[in-house]
């Protein structure tokens, strides 16, 4: 019986031989170019056993920022699309929020006023939704995702992704990397459809948060939503985030904004070496096109120092053949 | 090409057949009974296909309390050993410590005392390597770890873990688990080590943890450690923590004292069922005996709740075959 499994594993090693494989372009909606290729070698350099680069699959982590990176997010985050009905259906109950600059912003659907304010309009959300559990909020992002509809493209948000991105998740696992998104969403709102549409189980994806108090509730254990923000997985924040729920230092992060700057900074100061990549949004008739001045994922500094330092920056228009799945 | 493939999966498939495999005890360590019994029959009803009980691998996830769950605890915390070190090495910067229980009792070597102030002295220890940068207090951990030993066994204290729980951890990993430690100590104590000594990596470490604040050092990014906790990872805390960092329900869940409550009550309530396990210390002899009454790991209403609701206490003394690798 050894024997015949010693067989078997000799046969299967033998037909994963390089060149064995049928060598199909993993990244097909990635037209050849210069961000292809900087993806492409960094992998081979850090996978290929003897290379100087070469990282042990466990060390292996990439990280995503998820708004304007892995999905859109104009005209406006599209957490704060399910916040204003949220928020809208819990007025009544909150007459104190009448002077509150974000809630005057949604009222008056300024979402740029809305963006400038995101701190209050997050303490808005929290409010919104504090004394749920955090399964009755589960079900209420579940629900909202299901009938929700994308203002230009009329389809539901969570088809939204964007193809080059899916098929570069898949090639990094392909390539042993553990690949999490680092998001300035909140966990709950990511978690529902990130592994069905990402790959991404729930425990790889880091956010904001809001605070949770733990209680009995007739002997039942429930996590309770308080109507208080805990952690901001913004900008500083994001390297924060990474070390406390991952604990290593990622070897390949993908943003799209100055949000993303310090985790970008993190990963390119990696001993050793590491990928900084930002997506520009540059295509106003496949998607959208905003940078400096946009008050959704505005990208301004992060964009000098992309080019002050050599990161990556990804041409939607240039680089990407399509944009979504089964689209353009 | 590919029949030759297909060969070789159709020979492994073979060889990994149901009773083709040396069918070697996963867990020696563990003496045949109620105890070894639960857990075998948990694992084979939720990973037999076909099972009512069946579960997905992705959703198996297996929480483990760290200190006198998978290694000793008395006569102290092993963090707080540590932090005695770090706070005297600290003690001359910090005149205003001197009215501080925690401090005082520090000095008197009054575990006891120590015990009963758990929040002022992690608030001792956050003070004495704030400053700090992760890196920084990484290798202090380290060092502090290649040569401190523990006061009765002489050992280093990584070397203080319990064989019969690494059995469990690599069964559990086998049969498609994700294993977690969820724990009151903090994140950076236990990562250094955690993945050589459990085989769990960094990222999945939930603890506690200081507030991290980012900054650029000669514009090198840079997490320096405040003087403030900011999350403590025990008691409530621990389902707080798992939603937080893992965002599903675990199905296992293994403790030893009051502080591992609500995580076994999260547990043993999950919808589907659950299995909750607690270490008894009652093994004076090779280990410690203590449970209602001890200032360390204390165990009385956990205790109790596990009698009342049939959660599976395992008495290290009747239970384990031998407690430390190579040890008896």
């Amino acid at each position: 019986m050894k024997r015949l499994c010693r067989f078997g594993m000799l046969l299967l090693s033998l037909c994963m031989l390089p060149g064995m494989a049928q060598a199909a372009d993993p990244l097909p909606s990635w037209n050849a170019g210069a961000s292809k290729q900087a993806i492409t070698k960094f992998v081979a350099d850090v996978t290929r056993k003897g290379s100087p680069k070469y990282v042990p699959p466990a060390e292996r982590i990439a990280v995503f920022d998820n708004d304007g990176t892995l999905w859109s997010e104009q005209p406006l985050y599209f957490q704060f699309v399910f916040m204003l009905d949220q928020v809208k259906a819990a007025a009544p109950q909150h007459p104190e929020w009448k002077d509150n600059p974000a809630f005057k912003a949604l009222q008056a659907n300024d979402f740029a006023a809305l963006a400038q304010h995101k701190k209050e309009a997050l303490e808005l959300l929290a409010a919104a939704n504090s004394g749920m559990t955090v399964g009755e909020y589960d079900k209420t992002i579940r629900d909202w995702l299901a009938s929700a509809r994308h203002p230009k493209f009329n389809k539901p948000y969570t088809e939204l992704v964007y193809q080059p991105q899916l098929e570069l998740l898949k090639y990094l696992r392909a390539h042993g990397f553990k690949t999490y998104i680092v998001s300035g969403g909140t966990i709950d709102f990511m978690r529902p459809w990130s592994e069905k549409v990402y790959g991404i189980p729930p425990e790889q994806v880091v956010g904001s948060s809001q605070l949770i108090k733990f209680e009995l509730r007739d002997g039942k254990p429930t996590l309770v939503r308080e109507p208080k923000i805990d952690f901001v997985d913004d900008g500083p924040g994001k390297p924060i985030g990474i070390y406390r729920n991952i604990g290593r230092w990622p070897m390949l992060a993908f943003g799209n904004s100055d949000g993303d700057q310090q985790m970008l900074q993190t990963v390119a100061g990696r001993p050793g070496g590491g990928l900084a990549l930002i997506v520009h949004h540059d295509d106003a008739e496949r998607e959208f096109a905003y940078d400096r001045t946009s008050h959704i994922g505005k990208l301004d500094k992060a964009l000098d120092q992309a080019n002050a330092d050599g990161w990556t920056v990804v041409s939607m228009k240039r680089d990407w053949k399509r944009i979504y799945p089964g689209g353009k």
